[in-house]
């Protein structure tokens, strides 16, 4: 059973990331690190004695649908009260609104914990965050007033509602439409799809958050509007009233995260209490802006979708692990008579170094996006336009790289397990079949790499990036400066791994187009190897455990050797253009 | 729905794998190249039109299991029987038992379709084709008069009983026991765990391939013996008689191949009408020489995993290329106003492109294996030999490389079809589930690896590696002497890569032990893409089709790129074996 890496979360969010600086010049809300270590352990509790027991039912039970209403598994509602009384949904969360405004690093760290646990429950939530954020930056003050307090505490959970069977990736051709009506407020009219968590039983109200056209609205992206759109419209007391035109239809037989309901809804159906057709709905931020205040709540979806993947890496990995120590198999040289864990042999050494390695690195990679995205909250503009940027950098590498991992790591935990990881019971299977999904919502991959190239590797005229590899510079030189012969050759390995980097990021800024599109994912994964391999130098050098020391040589003499033939691979476009005509004839 | 890619599997059948030759020197049977067109095109309809419609169901419904007796699918068995009567079982069986003695890379090309239609399908008869091999081979002249033309036939069904509880890799820890009676037949004993299609009402009778212990045996591997234990004991007339005390007690709950029943068995239990307690067994080969007996049906069965993975990926590129194709999202510079096929965007293009690649050079692989095979059936020792010794070093390669890209292919299907891909109507992640099994079963693709590197490099003295190896150096000089342009730089590439490959074997040829066994498993994916890029320009240069040559070069300067970075880890080995200690401690 999952028990949450408090002391390596903690010191990865403080040593690492940089939270300790952030603590000790007061950038991090009421936090000191007593207060820190205090809430990593009550939330490994909580994930591993609350939530983690009820994942193996979510999975086999899951969410089931039934005339319009979708019922939770067994105990999860109990669940969510449980997580909800306890405060975990308002962390980070406004304090005027009655969240504990603590850095959203920390909210990430927690949540990697939800998602170790089942990432079917950890999902949920972080959508609601989301909505908080968009609210509370977008919205109106009466808005705010209605719907703000009971989101941050998550009585009420959000949801996002994007996609539509013709528009997926491409939002500009989104068709739900609104109508503006004379009390200020909208008649909205569309079928939403792929709706995380778009109808339950885990709250009392639900509030969705719709992107739609308005009439008079330009086509493509710049005519959309985003909505907030109850379930129950609020009464005058703000307790759930009428319900809204609000359905839905149906939930998706998907592969994995049985217990996150994906929902068909339908928005201006017919099937309210109002009276009349047309789901009621009020903007958030202004008309035709509806995209800007969408990315507030992807940008912060995406890196929480990036620690899902996190969170069942070290879910596989702690599962096979323990069963590597116990399965007796096969034998050794030094002890021919008795059958040894097969964690003594050594191609399942490599596999389960390789998860830990891999692990280790979404993981500071998503906990620096955190604490960047919590200093760029600073009054100084300079200080919070590079934060800004970082977390803007870091953004799509935590989300690709680390959902990337999620599947592979699950996948060697699978392997670890031989044929007893094929069985659904050993719960292997389960952490593979959900990890998968998070390559795809919230941008897909391709589409994270794509945003790396096309958009981030040009932050503040390259700045952004130049200062991130600088910082990899300066690991190179502490550990050489180190002296310590367990770093091996770390430091040749990384120093060569940031020169290919450079090189690789060179070439795409020389080549637009296709040519740089053809090699947006390999660079990405190469991107962020570097930066992986860079934070664990850095785990390493803060800390005088030898198994930190261990994993980051591990990680660059091993695992970057992949590093040249991503380059290689990152600047083959010209090859793939060509070749592809033929090829895909 | 899959459609089976008749031309391309005759052209690598003949012009890669080296079926021609073999047809010329009059080594294929009965075959000619019309004939191998006219039964690939009628294993493609059968596939196709009969099995592939079964898929969804299958994998809906699964085999159930109900007080010792497995049902199959709806459906399931008048499939098989319409397969059974077309004669398919037989193929490459022998002539003698009713068989049609085709080579057996002709069986392996149509198991491809089988597997691609659906591997729960496919899986059932490569087992019964083992034992046919096995009886064939080691069986008593009585044994076989009695089975050998009913498993030819696959009027009855093989299976293979090896892995127990507290033995899966480890054969030597097999406890299941069997007695000596004076008629000559013996009771057998034990338990035995994921016995693939050990119970099941597809065929009136069931012969298990069992490895037990005499009482006298000596300890560890060399103690085994394999059994013939039939589930009905045939009566004089050859009909399935009395039920032999043979109890199938239960049916795993897997990931995927869910119409594949994978079965606890028990021996011995009482279950039978025999009237007295233990399975009724004959010996097949000698007493405590089961082990030799059983590798003759593991290398096929191997091989016939291998092609498993083959098979999931071909259906993969096809579905996600039907979806690449239709689907309409997003623009391209040329044609800004309409949305175009996300086929035409370079980051799909570059997924489909890596899973026709992969899938090509697994076929190659898997082909090349099965030519081998038959051409060491040659009266010639010395070419007997040879071939031996080639389809020995193919086999690990053909089974690991082709698992585990029909894992990689089938995700990036998966990823092609976006948020769909991850709902279970659309197939794609059946394919995902299904395929994950094939890297695990009939020996780890991490006990492939330690073959390959312990076993087979050092075969006839290196000879074998060699003698491949040199084959792929002629490929270099011939797409060289070609001058056609359009390889662009694959002679070069491949060239380096096979200076890597060679570097890298010698590497493990100097250092054996924890050194070696830790580079085992990047050795064999760098071997195995090497010789894949080998043979597909081998395929482009025996053919005029644009698409072949432009395949061998992505191949080549694209995913070669791997190679350098797995010569590294393959030699990474003292890294390993030091860092391990602490971060597995």
């Amino acid at each position: 059973m999952y028990k949450a890496p408090v002391e390596e979360i903690a010191h990865m969010l403080s040593k690492v990331a940089g939270l300790d600086q952030a603590m000790e010049k007061g950038e991090a809300g009421e936090l000191t690190p007593d207060l820190l270590s205090a809430i990593l352990e009550e939330a490994g509790k909580f994930a591993g004695e609350a939530a983690a027991p009820l994942y193996e039912i979510g999975d086999r039970e899951g969410a089931s649908y039934s005339d319009g209403r979708v019922t939770m598994p067994r105990g999860w509602k109990e669940l969510y009260t449980a997580w909800l009384e306890a405060g975990w949904n308002g962390l980070s969360g406004p304090v005027e609104a009655g969240g504990q405004g603590l850095p959203i690093a920390l909210s990430v760290a927690v949540t990697e914990m939800w998602n170790s646990a089942s990432m079917a429950f950890g999902i949920g939530p972080t959508l609601t965050i989301g909505t908080v954020e968009a609210l509370h930056r977008h919205g109106s003050e009466k808005l705010q007033a209605v719907y703000l307090e009971k989101l941050t505490s998550g009585e009420w959970m959000g949801t996002m509602n994007l996609t539509e069977p013709q528009a997926g990736t491409d939002l500009a051709a989104l068709r739900s439409r609104a109508e503006r009506r004379d009390d200020g407020t909208y008649h909205l009219f569309g079928q939403k799809i792929f709706i995380t968590f778009g109808e339950h039983d885990l709250t009392e109200n639900i509030v969705h958050f719709v992107l739609a056209r308005l009439p008079d609205a330009p086509a493509g992206n710049k005519g959309l509007s985003l909505f907030l759109v109850p379930k129950f419209i609020p009464d005058e007391n703000g307790a759930p009233g009428l319900l809204n035109d609000v359905n839905c239809v149906g939930i998706e037989h998907k592969m994995g995260i049985h217990a996150s309901p994906t929902c068909t809804m339908i928005y201006g159906g017919g099937a309210g209490e109002t009276g009349e057709p047309g789901a009621v709905s009020w903007l958030v931020g202004e008309e035709n802006n509806g995209l800007a205040c969408m990315f507030t709540m992807m940008n912060s979806a995406r890196l929480y979708v990036g620690i899902q993947g996190l969170g069942v890496a070290e879910a596989a990995t702690q599962l096979a692990q323990s069963y590597a120590n116990d399965r007796l198999q096969g034998r050794r040289p030094g002890n021919p008579a008795d059958m040894v864990p097969i964690a003594e042999h050594p191609d399942v050494r490599r596999m389960l170094m390789t998860m830990k390695a891999l692990t280790g690195a979404a993981r500071a990679i998503c906990y620096a996006c955190g604490v960047a995205l919590d200093l760029a909250h600073s009054n100084d503009p300079q200080t919070a336009r590079f934060w800004n940027d970082r977390a803007s950098l870091l953004t799509p590498m935590a989300k690709s790289f680390s959902s990337d991992i999620g599947v592979e790591v699950a996948s060697l935990g699978i392997q670890v397990h031989g044929g007893m990881g094929y069985i659904e019971e050993t719960g292997a299977a389960r952490l593979y079949r959900d990890a998968r999904i998070a390559c795809i919502y919230e941008g897909t991959n391709g589409v994270q790499a794509m945003d790396l190239v096309g958009r981030k590797l040009s932050l503040s005229g390259g700045e952004a990036v130049k200062s991130l590899l600088s910082e990899f510079d300066a690991v190179v030189e502490d550990v050489r400066a180190s002296n310590r012969p367990e770093f091996g050759e770390t430091a040749n390995a990384l120093a060569a791994a940031l020169a290919d980097l450079r090189e690789a990021a060179e070439f795409l800024g020389r080549n637009g187009g296709d040519i740089a599109l053809y090699g947006a994912t390999p660079f990405q994964r190469l991107f962020s190897l570097v930066a992986g391999a860079g934070y664990l130098a850095r785990s390493a050098l803060a800390s005088d455990a030898a198994e930190r020391v261990a994993l980051a040589r591990f990680m660059a003499e091993d695992v970057l050797a992949d590093v040249s033939g991503l380059k290689r691979r990152t600047m083959a476009g010209a090859v793939l253009a060509e070749t592809s005509v033929a090829i895909l004839a």
